[in-house]
């Protein structure tokens, strides 16, 4: 028996807005992408993930499912959105209930080679570069560290 | 002179079990895939690695020589295996006797964007996404931080 | 309307010296590469950076523009290089004023999925695997952790 294998698309099932751009080779399906989004190379958006007009995702992102992002947010490089906890001491192996939702607010800035575990964060926050969130942010400011901390509000 | 340049493929020394998939682009070359073992997209599997009946690697990760991966691993997003520590104070550059090998046991669920340097880790332990594992997990449990800390027992 | 997509290439605008070696799929343009530069798999290296004689640029790294890497160097896998700092509280959105330049000495090495903001490193220096460089690098040294500490010095 072979290897079986399938090549990264953007799939007839992503719905979009006007003037999307994505580079090339990508994987993208299932989505929701708003006007003028750009997704640059060596990205993955999977099914169900909502990106709001203007929201710029820059390379070697992933961003999986039930991931919501708003508009006019900045999505760095190298970027990883989690949905799996392994809250039962190991992954949900599909057991979507076990998976837990991400909402990212608008004017959202993402630095480069972040972590984000499922939270929400407010409009207007920044993160810094190579952060990982661990817990929802609702006071705008710039967080960054491993965990992630308030550095200042903004 | 040109640009030399070669493609990623699954090159036909990969050695593999039933039931593999890859998603391409990923470069997959000299190594042996367990059976239903899964490859994301934009991985580098390189040679003499071994990976386990149903483990998975997950998009942009990066397994290295000297790497052994048990079976039921979860290997999340942007996982970086290391196998030379500068420990010269730079890179070996093809020095093998300077590598040091990593051994993932079975059952190792590991988070999105950790990076684990040349390590033991021990059946059923699970890393956090993010973290920077730089010694031996010899007791079961949740690990996360940077360096990577026992958060709790499993 | 359609989604709009290019894909990644090596541009005729690199310039580049001899015995150059790109694995694709990566995303070079507009660069400048010395003799017997090596540049994995799913890289992408931004207009007007230079690269050094016998440097090696490892997967999944990403180099963005006002980025110098002198010769002799090693940037590990899913290495992050910022211009960007979101100084006025988001993305520059274009406005290079607001990007700062980073400048890598000669024989450097940097770890894996290390992340390095616009700064200085020192001729010499080893950064480790997973570190977050936020503060320029004037003593060589080994320097790890989030953000980036002297470990020791060499």
């Amino acid at each position: 028996m072979s290897i079986q294998y399938s090549n990264v698309s953007i799939h007839e099932s992503v719905q979009h807005g006007e003037h999307v751009t994505v580079v090339m080779p990508s994987n993208v399906y299932g989505c929701t992408l708003g006007n003028h989004v750009f997704v640059g190379p060596f990205c993955e958006i999977q099914k169900n993930v909502t990106i709001g007009d203007y929201t710029r995702i820059q390379s070697h992102s992933f961003i999986c499912e039930l991931v919501t992002i708003g508009s006019h947010c900045f999505i760095g490089h190298g970027v990883m959105f989690i949905n799996d906890t392994f809250s039962e001491g190991g992954p949900a192996r599909g057991n979507k209930n076990l998976w837990k939702k991400t909402t990212i607010g608008n004017h959202v800035s993402i630095g480069s080679n972040a972590t984000i575990l499922p939270v929400d964060i407010c409009d207007g926050t920044v993160i810094g570069a190579g952060a990982v969130v661990t817990k929802s942010i609702t006071v705008p400011g710039v967080y960054a560290g491993n965990p992630a901390k308030l550095l200042r509000k903004l």
